[in-house]
C-alpha cells in the first residue's frame, strides 16, 4: 500500500487527509506516477464544432497540426452532441514537457482558432498544472488512458480512494491548501476570437469508462443498468449545472483510428470549485443514482469484473488555465460560464 | 445559518471543516442547544433480556428507580430482537448533570445488576461525554427526541449537514482532534457481573426515524421503500458489523407508555470509531442503499415529507463509558467486542 501522493511531492500537512493513517481501501486502484523531473502537465482539448456532415477536413487538420514538431506524446479523440444539438469532436493531447507545448502551441493555435471555417466552430481549452495540482485513479494498471500515457508508469495500491474525499486527498496541493476558488470568470473579445479568462482553482475532471473486455452479462448489465443512469446525470450536467457549479459537462464517445464509435466514454466537466464537484459527487440525487449502479454492478461481478474505470482531476491555477472559442454558440464549453449576448 | 458547534466551544483549529465556508446546505437541519452552563450530558441504556413472557416485574423496577430522587429528566423505553433471538427492551435515560447521575447511579446500578434474576439478563450502557464529544440532528426543530429532550432547544438551520463528513464536522472536539481510537476492548469480570473496559473514542450512535404524522401515500412509500432497506442494513450491522469496526447493532422500536409498539424506531449501535462509522455509512453497500432510498423518498416528497429523521453521535473518552452485563448472553452489547467463551 503506498500513499497517491509520491514522495517527492510531500509536504508539511496544514491540512489533514479524511481517513485515519491505517485505513484500508475495501478494492485496489492505482494512479498514474510521472517522473520526479516532470513538474507540469499539459492537457489541451481542440473541439470543432457542426452541425451535418463530419468537417473531416478540419479533423486532418489538426492531426497534422498535433504529429508536427514539438506536438503531444499522446492524443485521443472524442464525439458528442451538446445540449444546443451540435455535435462536438474533440481532440484531447497530452505533453508532459511545457516548453515544448508553448513552442508548438503558439503556431497551432493560429492554425486552429486564428481563421474562420464556414460553418464549423472551432475551441481550444489548455490546462497546464503544476504536478501538485493534478491527481488520477484507474481501476486496474494495465491500460493508461488520457493523461496517464504519458506517464512513466502506473503505482501500486494507493490508500487515498473509495472514501467521499478521496479525490482531494490524491492532490499533493491539498496537504496545505483548501484550493477555494477566486474570482470569477470574465470574457476577452479579440476580433472572432472569444477567450474566457476563468479563475483561480478552476477543477476540470475527465471521467472514463472502458466496457471493451466485457462479456455477455457484464456487457448487458453495464449498457442495461449503468450506462443509462450515467448518461442522465451527465445529461443533467449539462443542461442543469449551472447552479451547483459545473460550467460545462460533455459526456463523450471516444472514437477509434477510423472514427467510428469504440466501446470507451468519458465525462469530461469544468467545474467552478473541486468542492463543487465534490458536493455533487457525493450527494446530488442523479450521481447517488450513479454511485449507486456502480457499486451494485461491482459487487455483483466482484473481482471478475472487465469493466475498467479512470478518471484525472485538476484543480489549476488562473495562469494555468486558456480558453479560446471563435465561431461557436454562446453555451459552448466555458462561454456558458459568461455573458456573451448583447457586448 | 449557524455553525452547529454553539460558540462557546469554538476552538482555534488545528484541523479544517470539510466543506467552505460558503457552503450552503440543500435542506435545513437543526441541533440541540444546550444552555452553556451544560459540560456533560448522560445517556444512560438499561436493558432487560428475555425469552418469552415480557417481564414485567424487572421493568416497574427499572421505571420505579428512574422516577426516583436524582433521576432523569426524561427517559424512553424500545424493543428489538436481538441475533441470538432473545428479545431484549431497553430503557434509555438522560441526565444533563452528571454529580447528580453519580450519586443516583451508585443505588440504581447495585440494583440492576448486583442481583439475579431468574431467566433474564440485565445490562447497563452509559456514556457521560463532555458535550464537546457530542452532536445532534434533527431534520425538523419541534420534536426533540432522546438527549435533545433534556437539551435547552433547538439551534436555527445550521451548516454542517448534508455531506459526508458533516457528523465529524458538528462534534466540536473535530476542531483540533482526529479522534482515531485509542487501545483495544477488555473483559473484568465481577463475580456474576460482567464489566467492557472499551477503549478512547468510542463512538455511540442512536439514529432515529419517526413516522407517526406520514399519512396515505408517505406512508407507503416509508413502509415499502425506505423501512426494508434500513432493516436490510441493520440486521448486516447486527449480524455482521465486527469485521467494519461496529461491535454492536440495535434496531428499535419505541414503545410507548402502554408498552405497544409506536410509530417510531431507531438504530443504535456501537462502533470502534467515528472513522468506522463514517466509512460505513459513506460507501458500503448497505448504507448506501438505505442513503438512495432515503434521497429518493425525500426527493419525492420534498419539503411536505413528514416523515422526521434525527440522530445522536458521540465518541467518547475511555473514562466516559461504562459497560455492565449480566446473565446476558456472550454476543450482548459490547460484550461481543470481547473474547468471554472459556475465561
Amino acid at each position: 500500500m503506498e500513499s497517491a501522493i509520491p514522495q517527492h511531492l510531500e509536504a508539511l500537512r496544514t491540512r489533514h487527509k479524511r481517513v485515519p493513517d491505517d485505513y484500508q481501501p475495501p478494492y485496489p486502484s492505482f494512479v498514474a506516477r510521472y517522473k520526479p523531473a516532470v513538474s507540469r502537465v499539459v492537457m489541451a482539448y481542440f473541439g470543432v464544432q457542426y452541425r451535418g456532415e463530419v468537417p473531416l477536413a478540419a479533423l486532418t487538420e489538426i492531426a497534422g497540426l498535433l504529429a508536427s514538431e514539438g506536438g503531444p506524446s499522446h492524443w485521443d479523440r472524442a464525439r458528442y452532441v451538446d445540449q444546443a444539438g451540435y455535435a462536438t469532436i474533440v481532440t484531447v493531447a497530452y505533453w508532459d514537457d511545457v516548453a515544448r507545448f508553448d513552442v508548438w502551441f503558439a503556431a497551432a493555435r493560429e492554425a486552429w482558432t486564428g481563421k474562420a471555417r464556414e460553418g464549423i466552430g472551432s475551441f481550444i481549452e489548455v490546462l497546464r498544472p503544476t504536478v501538485a495540482r493534478h491527481e488520477t485513479l484507474f481501476s486496474s494498471p494495465d491500460r493508461p488512458e488520457g493523461v496517464a500515457v504519458i506517464a512513466d508508469g502506473m503505482s501500486g495500491e494507493v490508500q487515498e480512494h473509495a472514501y467521499w474525499g478521496g479525490m482531494r486527498d490524491r492532490i499533493p496541493l491539498s496537504q496545505t491548501d483548501a484550493m477555494a476558488p477566486g474570482g470569477a470568470p470574465g470574457l476577452v473579445r479579440d476580433g472572432a476570437r472569444l477567450r474566457v479568462k476563468p479563475h483561480d482553482n478552476l477543477c476540470l475532471i475527465r471521467s472514463g469508462q472502458d466496457w471493451s473486455d466485457t462479456e455477455a452479462s457484464e456487457r448487458k448489465l453495464y449498457l442495461d443498468d449503468v450506462e443509462p443512469v450515467l448518461r442522465e446525470g451527465m445529461d443533467f450536467l449539462r443542461d442543469d449545472g449551472l447552479a451547483i457549479g459545473c460550467y460545462a459537462n460533455r459526456y463523450m464517445q471516444v472514437l477509434a483510428a477510423d472514427g467510428t464509435v469504440s466501446e470507451k466514454s468519458y465525462g469530461q466537466s469544468w467545474w467552478k470549485s473541486l468542492a463543487a464537484l465534490e458536493r455533487w459527487a457525493e450527494s446530488h440525487p442523479t450521481h447517488v443514482r450513479i454511485f449507486g449502479a456502480a457499486m451494485k454492478y461491482l459487487s455483483t461481478l466482484g473481482p471478475a469484473a472487465k469493466l475498467r474505470l479512470y478518471h484525472e482531476v485538476t484543480v489549476a491555477a488562473a495562469d494555468e488555465q486558456f480558453f479560446e472559442y471563435r465561431n461557436c454558440h454562446a453555451k459552448t464549453g466555458m462561454l456558458a460560464a459568461v455573458e456573451t449576448i448583447g457586448a
